[in-house]
């Protein structure tokens, strides 16, 4: 079972089941990018969630392998073209020099980790108009000096 | 005189009087990336903060209608090369798709706007590690029909 | 059923049926530029204009669902080739930095949105020539400071 | 006295006397973008605007014939990154193909040309949001066959 | 009958039949270059030509319908590859300016159309060597200002 | 004294003295887009063209030599983004394969010579409009086979 | 018989029959080069060659016409990667300008033709490491001038 | 004294003494196009031929150092553009798949080096114009295997 | 059978066996790197560890062939995505200058080759986080002068 | 002082001491990648070792400053040209997917850092040729789920 298989079965499956992703995540207990994330191929899940997964979506068997797979992750064109992922683009290329400087000042020379590392999607209402909240967490790796 | 002339005559600054941007920000009673983002270029300053950043720096006179012009961004290669900022663009190529799904599903079709929009820095203190959060808040926005 | 199998269903019948592209968006009463867009899955479409269309065009089951999905936009090269695309690409280009300075003069700092946002196209009759008048239309966001 | 070095003198002059674009477009009786766009070098002005132009922003003799030169036209990167050209860009992307389609229902084969061509912008007010419009009107040139 | 089809029944046709492009563009009383193109899938063609190809070639019924249809252009690569194809994308790298040149200092500030445009091919006798003559025509277009 | 200064020089002088291209051409008996070319630094001119344009001109004493140097040539972008340039680049795009078709088929296999080969430019008056005729005449070169 | 078909054709009956491509070429009487170039499709074959070829191979009757076409060139990325073609590459790279100068003194202005070319490859063998000898051999073609 | 002031010396002491590459080269006892690529900073030039040239050509003292220093070897665009390297590119592409055909199946699994390599050029006299001969001349590297 | 296909069946027959590369090199006696690549398709294998791989994995017949064919090596994108992947390529970006300076100071001026050249990967166990190891060994190849 | 005038201060200074880089990290007591690495401004050093490096090498006082500030890093071109760099790309080309799959094999679902990361290079004699040791050193970690 390849990893565009898979998917295309989740997606099914989930579209038959009538849930959402977040209906997904709270069955995993795991968070809802990561659980979208590992469904679409990006990220290998453990044994534990991926148990639960193939009993709540009634997966075939050889779905437990495909998603424990280590995946060799890829998105396409440099410059993503769908609006919202466009967005988050941009607002990497206008700030990112931004937030090197404040996470610099605050931490040290180093980086923010993006493998210990974790987003998370809030709605805040709001009479002007709801407001997406991004989080992203990620480990502070100071550069070592040898 | 130009955004590079002011960019350096800010930083000459604030290395001089020994304030960080933190600093500057709380003195401005703004953000501190977007204060950061404001000094290198990107944003323009209203009027008020930027009175007190020319008073705070001892910056010249011109300093205020550069200050306060409407910039035209830009940010270099398609690709980011610094690590800290690179880790930023990988986090959008591989989670992108996820977070469409995500936010969609929780707000219907549309975006999280780029422009009401802001972003904060936060250190998580961590036995194993300090941990960096980045909070993106952008308003989110429909699309139309027509 | 896929996008792409229900855009060739739908030019499909449009072609059986004899009817344009105007004649679809009257009896669905939205703009053409946009119909036309959702039939070549580039917009969602709501329900009520989804079940117009279907009865109309005679569409199975399942274009419902599709139709209604919430689309990944793309567009293919950075630079288009078709004439017609490439001159709209080629006036952004030349007029680009213009209507940037005059959109910020009479607005301020901001952005015109293309999401809340639509395009109309009109037909200007004209003894040395007909002339194609595109009226682009679109909120004007300010930039926010925080 | 070169292109840059004129752009440079009108962005001074237009500063010095307080003079919007908007109000030097009404003293050449031209359009606002067409004027813009031939201060930055653009697009040639014939003698009697360029006459105006100079005598109203009081420039240095040589202004005219740099003025009324053939500008050969660039914008730089095939993406554009500022925001507010970029969303133009984008909604070319995303519409082309519609427009294309739409286009050439209403004309036959052939484009609308960006030589023959004019743009104006207006401001709609408007209590959710002021809406920028922008009118491009362009000369439709039938394909030749031969 | 999609356009790929119709291109391969076309030169399938030509070779059984023995015909050449030179052949098939006399018995249309076209341009040999404009109706190798339309054949090809870049150009549409009018009912008259359409008619005299199907019969010549004795292609199916639907053929009418594709070859009529109006195109979208596309030629692959931004720097072609075929040697024959280099030359003139080489050609126009580097006389383009000098052509840009001469064109305006002949006609003033406008371009040559590729729309109202056609292009011959003739052989020139030569002892040192035959030799291709190109020749484009193309409608004068003067930028308009407004 | 270097291509750039000796463009310059030319420019200079040719204005000062109000010859336009054609005039210089006709005074060295050679091709005006030749002609052109060279002076831009895109053609080596011999000795006899050389010394005419240098007296015509009153250009210094160093100009012969930089002006009978074999220059690099090159030609910027990719894809010309002026109007005028970026048509015939489109030209090449669209109708490539059909101008390789056509000389193939009347010549056999090889190409087109942008070596030896010449290019001429006229203005064909017509009431609908003038008309751009550009003549690329080249030697054609059969592959060798060994 | 495309291409692709008859490229794998020749390579299984090379297999089969135990031939390397220096024994086809030697049967054939012509250079090795170009033979296997012939064979991947990228040059066409002249009658007698090709007569040869297909009987020395057995191949199938429409394998005649295929070999005889004039091929469309082309090569894949702009930057190789394979590390022996890469190499070719990076010499081209490194030594162009050089190779240009000595061209050019020692036969004036024009270019190597890669069209009236030839390529022969040979082996010296040497204590150290046996060698590689490429033999690049084209007409020179002095630039015209008009 | 940078690499760029060395390489201009050069050319302006050869062109003062009327020397060509070949008789430096002579002079040196190396080959043109290696003493070609050392003067254009390409390579780094041993002691012996070093002093020998600052003598020849009378250059100063630090002329020695920057002669000997190793290069950062590069080489601009990914696809050359003058007429006389693009077509060395163009063989590379055309025939690079051919060569590596021949030289594996003459020396096994490995490439020809591009450091342990030399490049000359011959003149081949031609009563149907002149040859340009080119022979590349690279030690063979077998692939390791660990 | 092709590369692809044969690739399918080692990592199939792996699995069914339960196996890791590193089993499969121990049996092979040869490095985990390169008996890795090589399965991968970037290696050609030769007899002794072909064989004792299609006896361990049970490879069909035609394997042997397949696996000791000269392959053509690529690696798709210029920058690559995945994340292990591209921290390679960023330490070769950032440390690429510093590495060149190390070793032509201790070797001269001269390469490591890539051809003549192995890869070894250890585990390092380390409280702080176990330690990857990868050890690059490749000859130096001086720059041959001529 | 900028980083770029501290680099070539280093340089200067450097070589008119006539120390190597292996002395100057010797003084210091680190790695002379890292070392070579921070004089050419990629890395920042701290406080001890840019104490001893202003003393030994005679650097201004401003020099601390400088070599203490976290450097933005960037490496040029997506494909590095200079041959002993690009070996290095290749062999992430060439070996990057079997690297990930050893090393993930070996550690389970991770990367190896590049910025807890460190980088040594060897010589190893040897009778058929020197040879280059670079051993990378690397921090594993593991990728997190949430």
């Amino acid at each position: 079972m390849t990893r565009e298989e898979l998917t295309e079965a989740i997606i099914l499956a989930k579209k038959n089941k009538g849930l959402s992703w977040e209906d997904i995540a709270a069955h995993l207990e795991m968070g809802v990018v990561w659980v979208t994330s590992a469904c679409f191929g990006n990220n290998s899940m453990p044994e534990a969630p991926a148990t639960k997964l193939c009993s709540l979506l009634e997966l075939p068997d050889q779905a437990m392998t495909t998603l424990m797979e280590y995946p060799t992750k890829s998105w396409g064109r440099d410059v993503p073209q769908d609006p919202l992922i466009y967005r988050l683009y941009e607002a990497v290329g206008i700030y990112g020099t931004s937030i090197k400087e404040v996470v610099q000042e605050k931490f040290g020379d180093g980086i923010m980790s993006a493998i210990d590392f974790s987003i998370d999607i809030d709605k805040e209402e709001n009479p002007n108009g709801d407001r997406v909240i991004i989080v992203l967490n990620g480990k502070f790796l100071p550069y070592k000096t040898w």
